[in-house]
């Protein structure tokens, strides 16, 4: 079984982002080698997701007004977790609806994907630097 | 190691349905050969989910009616995706709320379950032909 | 391959618990003796997730208020799988936004984590004995 890792970096420049990282997965999943396993892509930080859906900005934007009807971010003062020095709870929120990970099945050493699916990086508490972990397994 | 792909195809009579699929899952884990491993099932549409809850109709009626109030199909312009030929925005909120996938652990040649867990495939935005991918790994 | 399985038991007090069970996860995968991996991590009942988020207590009462507010345990009444015997309809829908499992890298024998991810069981059904499922394959 071979085993193979690499990180993403990000620094967003607004507060919450979605940013495509399907190639720099696929050029991953290339550099491991594995030809049948999984790979699994999360993110490493507790206000972010990642997710599959579809890279088209007019959905993107639904997604971000859509998340925050459902966990706005203002007023902060609205949730414990900003009782102190953070103001990020909403954040939190919402990457439990987008979700922490992906598991993407490898086949023939490539993603083994539908016409329309694309690896996004949700940002939901930006402008730092964070990072998402790719991990794969296989043969 | 092992690996198995298999895929599983749908075209719902209804624009959106819930299928249970747990037995055909079963039985490509059985073709498979894999003792001990991992299952991914995964819809390979965005606008589709892949999920483990319970078989009963009455909650499969609330999720629908649960998904439609916090992502309402109608009006379909309310959502910038559907500015064009789509009308298919909602399809994508509820997807992120139900999941595009389930990892399942084989144990000893079968699904490693609760007395409840079942498998299914969510549509919510059918009549047309979509896939589910079933991959797994292991010995 | 290496494949190492093991059960993690609960029997909340309270109807609704959010309960760390990093650990125990982190013990587990030490007995595996897995250097290079993943560990699934599931919840096997229908009315409880496994989620990753931030250890902050007040984070986690945002948590369960927000979650009463998408998905409202009462009037029970309001849904249908409540019919008969069951009143636990929202505890299903709880679970579907919180997750049912996570897939954890495993990399130099450790959880592969950023600096605040933490493993919790959520309860949305509880009062009754409950199992999470660890499933750990690798080399």
């Amino acid at each position: 079984m071979k085993s193979f890792r690499e990180y993403l970096w990000f620094e967003t420049k607004e507060r919450e982002e979605l940013v495509n990282i399907t190639q720099q997965v696929q050029k991953i999943v290339e550099q491991s080698g594995v030809q049948e396993g999984l790979c699994l892509v999360n993110a490493m930080h507790i206000s972010a997701s990642v997710f599959i859906n579809d890279a088209e900005s007019g959905l993107h934007q639904d997604f971000k007004e859509w998340l925050e009807e459902l966990a706005p971010h203002e007023p902060t003062s609205q949730y414990l977790h900003n009782r102190g020095v953070e103001d990020n709870a909403a954040a939190h929120l919402k990457r439990q609806i987008m979700g922490r990970e992906v598991t993407i099945a490898i086949t023939e050493g490539e993603l083994d994907f539908g016409p329309w699916e694309q690896i996004f990086y949700g940002e939901f508490d930006g402008q730092r630097r964070k990072r998402v972990l790719v991990k794969i397994i296989g043969e």
